[in-house]
Parts: structure tokens; C-alpha cells; sequence
């Protein structure tokens, strides 16, 4: 909970509890519906534990400590992280275990996490060129530390990682020249595959993740016990927890899976993903539900067929998909009236304001309320410094703080 | 200044100060340059006071009351925001006159207002549709206060505003009817004028303006000795300031000018939109110069002719056109050894990651930093929590808190 001061000056977030989001929140606001999220942190944990899959959901969608100490709750192995800012975050606010699925790059970055690592925190981030390996040996021997470090594969025209077994031994021997270094597994994120059979080129990157840390670990190199292998954004976490979901891997090593997105889920990138998972596993028990929506006023109705909205890129994400109109609530309703508008259109959206396409002859009014939806939910956390949590009727159930 | 605490929570500030930017600095990090920030400040209010006008800068740009504090010591007449919580928050850091550039919408927003107004603050607000005056005439009726409004013109296709001549009567007729508001002038912005030729439509558009608060003048229905008329966004800031400059409005009204990214301009679509103006202008003395910057550690280098950036949508706008590279610094420089790297491209970017397109014998490492520049500073600023100032040698001179 933040202080009286700051909950006024950041967002305008009422003080007094239990406050109604439509009768005492100014608008517009952030807020994660209690029982989805509720729903999706078992679901996905479920599904992690009957592939036999550690969890390290990946905390830079919401950078909501208040969310990851309910992850870690659930059952998590522990936080994916993005950045070395993030995870002393983490860090500071009780998480223990920390993977940072990117290369820890620049002194002052290795210093955070130097310091976090003294302090007790367990942590894990990967490299995947000589001179950071270099780089990150010099430092930590300095410190007289250990730092844990998984190798990154990548595919061509992707993003970081080794793209060649080559490489990989390149960076075995580079690691294996750095006494502070520990070498204890594979990373890889298969989310930039794209183009082609995409699920068949998923399966394979699975496969050779899985080849990779065998044969490291048949060599000798990995000084882990049960070495870590782990991949999985939020598109296709299923492929990978088939690929890695074997009795060896179980037995032997820590397959690790990353989602992040799936704690709020969303209504159109990621349902879209939802649907596909459920087409290629017709037995799979539930989904996950959208849970992240923001509201907001109708600002102005100054043409027929369009309304503005007090609602802009500073309030929510617009990539890849504009805001989703869910629902109208009029003017001075407390939350059970409510209007189905899914079928209006976001046509465009500036720093604060928001251009729907709506009938000529719309019910609606300066001052009602809109409840949009999003498609990718990472870039709507970042808009807010505090995302209020609410029961089905809108009242408001918790106050969870950002640290972006 | 923030306490220690949230510093090392929030984005990784080093406390110790004097720190430099390269060897201090947990990066990315946006900064400011101290020199070319003071000369914005200065040009701009010259500008406007060569014009007669007054200023009330946009500050939703940076939302950051330190430049607030320096825009109304340069000798700004108040401050423009966009919602409630940005004017309440500015007028509990000490601004005294706000400009809110929108409908004041919700109870809850005009609660917060309606408390600050209580407390002192001078405020103005827009107004364009009869429900929301009727709203705001009781709700402030109820408060025992006067809400200052002006009605706001907008163009076809545009945004908020008032299409025609009729809606502007219309609206005074409702206006009159609320004792609790006293309608003190127009207000409008050019900025949504697009196609055909818009510097003869920004013209019209500003003319329009004055002859319509001219009209409501005459008419003695403005209940302000010396009307408000204002408009201006920062591309067409030079055309508004030619229209409102006349004897006339100097003598018996408030010109009043909006524009919010010049504090810290830009490297692409303002510095384009100064060319224009100096064109338009050949005896223009100076002119803005680009103050903002992110700086980034170069990451990865996974094939020949790409560079991933550890920089992402979190961390700098994107949009109109990606991070601009503008200087590399070699790992371990300390800011004079720098190469000038404006050839090369920002190709992609994702929530963490920026991909570089550089020549495939390009001299980078992993480790070294990179300079961006931006296209629209506002939706960087809303990435960061605290600002960095630097001075030439990237000092870091002062630590700004922003309030998104």
C-alpha cells in the first residue's frame, strides 16, 4: 500500500475502502477482474505441474510485486524477469528465485544484481557472446561471487541467442575459462519464430533445446545437478511443455516454462492464442479468461457515429490490435446495468483520447462508462502505477502497485 | 527528490550523486541535456511575448512538476494539462493556473478539480456538448463554486468541439443557464487539421477562433474582462501566434498559447515541423533544439549486420518513427570518445528489445551504449518515473520525478 500522498498524486485512486470503480474512481483506470485472475494463476499452474514443468512465470507483463507473491503461491518455481531494474525489484519485494531470460549487460546492471545475489537471491540469466561472458567472469570474481548462467539459443533473423551448435561451443569454452561463472543449462524463447509452419518450427526449437542441454550435460560442462532447460512465452507454452514433457527431463533435469502473459490474459491476441491451444489439445481442461480490462468516460459526441473517449496511449496498449470496446455502463450506473458494445470500433487513438466508430443512432451519453479490453496485456500495466482489483459488481477489492 | 528507497525500487537511480550517466547509471535511462532544455525554455517564451500571447505550456508532455516550475519561471502564464489527475497533481507540486484542454467528465474527476479550485487554484476547462454543461453546473452549484469554462471549436472530422456556429449558440444559451460557470472565452486545436492545404486551414481555423470569441464578446456574454482565446499545439504553434497577434487581442483579451513539446523538442517530427516554421518565417531569430535522449547498452550481436538493444516500447516512444541511433560510446567511454552512428537504422522493436540494422563491420560490442533520439518526446517521457538531467559531459546534474 502506498502513502495518502501518492495515491493522490499518481492516479487520483480514492483512498477510502470499499470504493465503487464507477462512483468513486476518476477515470480512466486499470483493472484486473478478482476472479479470472484467480482462475488463471491455478489453471497455468496446473497445466506446468501435469506436464511435469517447473513455472517461472514471467513477471515483466505486470512488474505487480503484489501479482508475483501470488504466483509464487500457486506453486511458481520462481519469477522471469527481463531486465537487472526488475529483478532487484523482485528482489526487494521477497521473490527468491529469479531467472533473467536476457544477457546481464553494463556494470551498473551487474551491480544491482551482484548486490541481490549477496544479499541471497538466487539467480539465473544467459549469455550468448564471448565478450559478455568475459565481461560477466571479470565482474563477479571481483565480487567473489558465483553467477548461474544458461546459454541462449536463437533462431535466424530472430532476436538474441546462439543460432549455431558452433557457437554454443565457443561459449562452453568462454564460460568454462570464467571460475565465477556456473554454467547450468539452456534458454531459449521460442516467440520469435514466425513464417511457415510455425508449430512444426516451435516442436523443433523445443527439440533442439532439449538436444542441446543433453549434450552439454552428457559433456560434462553444466554444473547443476538437474540442469535447467526452459523456453515458452504465452503463444505457444503448450508445444513447449509437450517437447519438454518426458521422463528424462522429469527425472533428470528442471524444464522450466515462462509465460506471462496468461495471469490476465486478454481478448484478442492471446484469446486467439487460447483457441489455437484448445484446437490442437480438443482434451485440455478450461482456458484461461481475459481479466485485465480499463475504463473509461465518453468524453464527447461532437459528430453522428462518433464518440471520443477520455481514453489514450497513456491508459492502454493499442498494439497490435486498438482498444476493444467490451461494454457500456450509463451515466450513474453502479455496475449490473450494462450495455453489450462489442461490436463498436476503436478507429484511432492519441495520447489521451480515443475515436469510436459507433452507430448514428448509439444509446450513449457524455459521462457514460466504457470497459475496454486489450490485446497484449504487458503494454497496458506499464500505463499505470497502480491497478485496482475488483469483484464482479466493481467494487474494489485491492490496490496493487506497479514498479515500471 | 525521492526517498532512497523508491530510487532503487523504481528505475534503478543511483543515489550518490554527482553521478555520470556511463559509469553510474543502471541504463537505459532517459536524460535530459541541461543546455539545449534551458534555451527551449527561453526561446519559447520569447517567442510567445513577441506575439503578445501569453503561454501556458502543454504539460501532459512531461508531466514532470520540476519543468513546470521552470516553465512558469521563464514566465509562463499557467499550464495546460489534459485530465483531472494531471491537474491536480500539478497544483499540489505549486501551479496555480491550469488549463485543463479538455471536458472535465465524471464526478470523481470533477470532485478532484472542484477540491483543488476550493484550495485556490485558478482553473479553466472546456466545455462542447449541453449534457455535460448541465452536469457540471450542478455539480459545481452544489459546491458553492464557479467553474470557468470555455466552449471549444473543433473541425470536421476532427476531435472534441463544436462543429458550426449554431452548437456554439446552442451552448452559450446552456451555459447561461448554469450560475455555477462563467463562460470566459474559446478555445481550440489546430493540431487535428490533416490533408489538403493545412497551413491555409490552420489559419482559417485560428481566425475562426478569434472571430468567434469576438462574436461572444460583442454579444456580452463573456464573463471575463479580458476573454480567453487559445489554441496551439507544437507544429503549428508559429501560424496560431500570427493570427492571435493583433492590437486588438493584445489590448482587450487573453491570446493564450499551448504548445508542450518544445521543452525538450525532438530529433524528427518537430525538428521537421522547425524547418517548416523557419521557413515560413526566414527572420525567425533561433530556433528549438532537441533535449531528449535514451541511452541503451547494446546487448547482443547475433548475426552479422544486427545489434539487439536492450531498449524496448517501455522504455522510448516508438511511434511516428522508431528510436533514431544517434551516438555510440564504447564500453567503458566516459562521454567525450564518442561516434556518430546516425546511418544506422532501428528496424524493430518489442517490449525490452530494439533491433539495429548496422553495417556488418561495424565497430560495436556488446556492452558499449548507445544514444537514441526520439519522434515525439510525450510518449517517452510516460516511460519513466524519474528523468536524468545531464550536462555536456554527462554529469548527471538533477533527478526529475515525473507523475503519469
Amino acid at each position: 500500500m502506498a502513502a495518502p500522498g501518492q495515491w493522490e498524486m499518481e492516479k487520483g485512486i480514492p483512498l477510502s475502502r470499499p470504493a465503487h470503480l464507477l462512483r468513486d474512481v476518476p477515470l480512466p483506470a486499470a483493472v484486473v477482474f478478482e476472479s479470472p485472475l484467480t482462475h488463471n494463476l491455478a489453471w497455468m499452474q496446473r497445466f506446468a505441474d501435469e506436464h511435469g514443468a517447473k513455472l517461472a512465470p514471467h513477471g515483466k507483463t505486470t512488474m505487480a510485486p503484489a501479482l508475483f507473491k501470488r504466483q509464487i503461491e500457486a506453486g511458481a518455481w520462481g519469477i522471469t524477469l527481463a531486465t537487472a531494474v526488475q529483478t532487484v525489484t523482485a528482489h526487494a519485494h521477497g521473490i527468491e528465485r529469479v531467472l533473467m531470460a536476457n544477457q546481464l549487460v553494463g556494470h551498473p546492471n551487474m551491480t544491482l544484481v551482484a548486490d541481490a545475489i549477496e544479499a541471497g537471491m538466487e539467480f539465473y540469466c544467459v549469455v550468448d557472446g564471448v565478450d559478455n561472458v568475459r565481461d560477466l567472469g571479470v565482474f563477479f570474481a571481483e565480487r567473489n561471487l558465483t553467477l548461474n548462467v544458461l546459454i541462449e539459443l536463437g533462431v535466424d533473423g530472430g532476436r538474441c541467442g546462439c543460432r549455431t551448435a558452433e557457437q554454443v561451443e565457443t561459449l562452453v569454452a568462454a564460460v568454462a575459462e570464467q571460475p565465477a561463472l556456473a554454467l547450468v543449462g539452456i534458454e531459449g524463447y521460442e516467440g520469435m519464430i514466425a513464417g511457415g509452419n510455425e508449430v512444426a518450427a516451435v516442436r523443433a526449437y523445443g527439440e533442439r533445446l532439449v538436444e542441446t542441454v543433453r549434450t552439454l550435460q552428457d559433456s560434462g560442462v553444466l554444473q547443476r545437478e538437474a540442469p535447467i532447460v526452459t523456453a515458452s512465452g504465452s503463444k505457444w507454452f503448450d508445444l513447449i511443455a509437450e517437447t519438454f514433457d518426458r521422463a528424462e527431463l522429469r527425472e533428470h533435469y528442471t524444464p522450466v516454462l515462462r509465460p506471462g502473459c496468461y495471469v490476465v490474459h486478454d481478448h484478442k491476441l492471446y484469446a486467439g492464442a487460447m483457441e489455437a491451444i484448445k484446437a490442437r489439445d480438443p482434451d485440455l481442461e478450461g482456458e484461461l479468461r481475459p481479466a485485465l480490462e480499463v475504463f473509461a468516460y465518453v468524453q464527447s459526441l461532437p459528430e453522428p457515429g462518433l464518440a471520443i473517449i477520455a481514453l489514450g496511449k497513456r491508459d492502454i496498449g493499442h498494439e497490435p490490435d486498438l482498444p476493444l470496446p467490451l461494454r457500456r455502463y450509463p451515466r450513474g450506473a453502479e455496475g449490473s446495468e450494462w450495455v453489450d458494445v462489442s461490436s463498436w470500433r476503436t478507429t484511432h487513438i492519441m495520447d489521451q483520447h480515443a475515436f469510436l466508430e459507433i452507430p448514428e443512432n448509439a444509446d450513449i451519453a457524455v459521462g457514460d462508462v466504457m470497459a475496454f479490453g486489450t490485446s497484449h496485456p504487458c503494454l497496458t500495466f506499464d500505463k499505470w502505477r497502480r491497478v485496482l482489483c475488483v469483484d464482479e459488481s466493481l467494487k474494489v477489492t485491492d490496490v496493487m502497485t506497479t514498479y515500471f
